[in-house]
């Protein structure tokens, strides 16, 4: 090595090691969104590790989605998103009922799906039956845009299964909300998708003119097959009226589905909802709307057919 | 989906969600090798980040390598191996040195290299002159297996470009050691391995029988080439004994080397070696000995050859 | 090692080498969708690599998506749904026309947008004005799907700016489509978008009646702020009416956004639309119909409020 | 979008799709070292695959380490560094044999063992025996390095079990060598390296003075302790002599180990491992040499102790 003059802004001793290289993202969560199929989001920190008697749980923080909840390796929630799932999961139901007042979550540990609930002014009590108690608690701690929802005097915070909680109790409810983990075949929630859950436990719980909603999975143009024509189909043979719709949720990396079903018409026009978001909905929501409803309830011609 | 009976223990109602997947490493840290190559860490989580006036700093914990501290975005030290790289870099100087009572480092703002030095029970004043003071803080603060080093009142921690501070001080010194980053064309550290460097600066602070040593760069089959020959053959321009050597390092994924150098000669044998290192160095060393040196100082084929 | 029994059908001599591990999805297709996210394909195998003056181009072969055709690093068209793109590019403009007959595309080297246009029985003409001869060339060879297509009579394929072209014509077309790169600032196709080529260049080359098309980049609920916008603020400033829309497009994991645009009336309902599908189009969608188009132009709040 | 002007070399129609980037590499080949440890590389292609009874084959053109042989996911020899692991096998024992005619290899259905054998001027006969037929012919038809060594006439190749064939031939072999997978417990080649197979199969089959040599897998500071201390252990039961050595190999991001062993003693200094080198070996070798040896042999102390 010969001699070389440097500029003296680059003469300096430098740290202990080997070569300083350009600063690049060097930390990622890597999700495998199917088997050949991989999502990696540059990592900021890993907030808060966890796990329960069924499953591990993360709270990382993303530089692409923000905040992340993590359950056995899979996105849960991401802030920055989270409101298409959750204003999807709850309002169209809510607002297609006249007077929703009592309201069942089977699932929600995560506590948003209450948060977008209690915002509407009717609601004077609802149930969240959540089987998990560690995620609930690691939510509750951890999660702080569900500060305000987990400490709501309308909330009552169960930790049971879903089924047995739902024949146990005799009340009925406006709205049953499903907020479960996909029905794998042998997974923990398959039973809580099937005809005779719907026909046998579900529907006895709801009022008259009650309304039940539950997420459906992938409704993307390939994905659609997996679960949400199942649970379409299912729910079909048990309610007189079905809506399914979709929206496309980012952080997921695929369009997500939710299927609503009543014996009573669910029939209100985009304008009718604004009206009623306008009325009945406290603060503004992020995503859902009369026209956002339209679309997302039309379904694509390949999903449609299938 | 029809009906289906589920075993007891699988019927449970998840947490809000999608698919329940099986558990899998999740977070990774990626370091760029080199272009074409990547050496990839599952992590347990990010312990702490900082940023100094020159670079990133993050505290790592790995599943692979225990904690690393990574500075703009390279793997410098990891717990797990890092004992290689600094019982290589110190002992075998201050072990062929009748009695190293003054060491200075340039560099070394991780610590572990003055943790090494303050073992040897000749040590007398350890000068270590570092640039980036906020390194030097967070390892200070972080590194808990430097702690003690940090404390030691033998060690002066002098924050200031170690060419300024080798040419403003007066006394000499028995070793002097080069703990920098590599000398990358343009990069912060070039200057600090020139031949005009080693024979104006370094060699004059030198005492009677005084060995300089310091990190080489990458010494592998190929990539020896890189900086190992280069500062070798300056070395060689300048003083009349100069050893090089080698060690794999698993965490940097590539075979290490430092090179050894002094005006009088260095010829230790094995036994010799065990032998000082009995005498001198409190606590065990869990790398080096005479037989390990022989064959690191034993070069391969083809790193010998050019 | 002690002695131990195996069973027979374990015992065998394997073959040169290391440990035989499980088998896992060792190739990998990677692209950066932003700076912070990834999406990662499990490769089957890299079929053709080549380069243009301007580009680089690949023809994977992909596990999830089938043969995706991937130019300087980026995704342009996978086989399993590149119909999506390509049928909402191509059949409301050309659907919406009375009469289209003679068509202008500007770039659409991959001829998966002629493939579409020549679906249409009024077509008489189609001009597909691409710069980059390699690339054409390539995607001659080597994309099976619109060998068809190329060798259409009726279409004139060029090798020129698109501009310089439209310019230097005279003769007049009933629609023309924009199936250019995205107007990154300082990008190849910048100029293509901006208002003074919608007014100078593209409208006065338009028949009476006729519609400009164009994709209009990313239309995810945070993406579109990028470009879709944008374009259609654009052409509002230019054409009487403007119709953007949207789909979900798996393989870019994003929603893709085009842009409509016509002096006369853009006003087909989704019955009018299935009518001329099965009049005028050869073959069967797969993608678009009418209430595809009612759900694809009925964006979400949070697009249509920006 | 307002209006801009760009220099006209950047004024293009670009071609069919959506953001054009900057270029990088987004192709890897990816494997898993470890549960916590992946290791990438660039691909430049994918070359060959196929499938075996046992085995699954890929031949890789990697940017880092040139044309890659992987079986089951994992790499078996890269082109730029197999030479070391090759030479490493096969050069000590048969240059400390004083005469060494003929030879059995266990596995070495890459061809490069026998290629290096082969270049033993004393060698008469080499029977290679690996019971992957596809494998073998795979390589026959696509390693060109090895095509001439599957050529020699001195080498017969058997499609069998070793120890079926080792048992049923009669004569005897001045070196055997094992070229066979790691003992994995339940693996295919465990009962290859237990201590009844060198004492009763591997040991007769030795003519007076014969050397046995197995690569003995991963040799590292920490990796050493899951096979290679097992190996070096078991044939220190069954031999007089017995020596360990290992090397650093690139691409398998370790260091590798080899045992020697046998009842005659190794006793080769150096500078009688050149002259041999000289007097036997045609052409040159690329990584061993008398010192190499010497340091190849000399563990380091971590290693040693266990």
């Amino acid at each position: 090595m010969g001699d070389i003059s440097l500029p003296n802004e680059l003469i300096s001793n430098g740290n202990n090691g080997h070569a300083v290289g350009v600063q690049r993202k060097s930390c990622w969560y890597e999700e495998e969104i199917e088997e050949n199929l991989r999502w990696c989001f540059a990592l900021k920190s890993i907030l808060h590790t966890g796990a329960s008697q069924y499953q591990d749980i993360q709270l990382l923080d993303t530089k692409p989605f923000g905040k992340a909840l993590v359950i056995d390796g899979k996105l849960q929630s991401a802030e920055i998103d989270e409101f298409i799932y959750h204003e999807s999961l709850v309002h169209p139901a809510l607002l297609n009922h006249p007077n929703p007042k009592t309201i069942f979550i089977m699932g929600g540990g995560e506590g948003s799906t209450a948060r977008e609930i209690l915002r509407h002014k009717a609601v004077e009590k609802l149930i969240m039956c959540d089987i998990d108690e560690e995620v609930v608690d690691f939510c509750k701690s951890h999660l702080v845009v569900n500060k305000e929802a987990f400490h709501d005097p309308r909330l009552e915070l169960i930790i049971n299964d879903a089924r047995a909680e739902l024949e146990t109790r005799e009340e009925l409810y406006d709205v049953i909300i499903g907020d479960l983990a996909d029905p794998i075949e042998g997974g923990p929630c398959y039973q809580l998708y099937t005809k005779s859950f719907y026909e046998f436990i579900v529907k006895p719980k709801l009022n008259q003119g009650g309304i039940f909603v539950t997420q459906a999975g992938p409704a993307g143009i390939f994905s659609h097959t997996e679960v949400f024509s199942c649970i379409y189909n299912t729910l079909r043979q048990v309610f007189k009226y079905v809506v399914p719709y979709s929206a496309h949720i980012p952080s997921y990396a695929d369009t997500w589905g939710w299927v609503m079903a009543s014996d009573s018409p669910i029939i209100l026009t985009a304008d009718e909802l604004d009206l009623r978001i306008k009325q009945r909905i406290e603060g503004e929501n992020r995503y859902f709307d009369g026209k956002t409803f339209t679309s997302a309830s039309t379904l694509s011609k390949a999903v449609r057919k299938s």
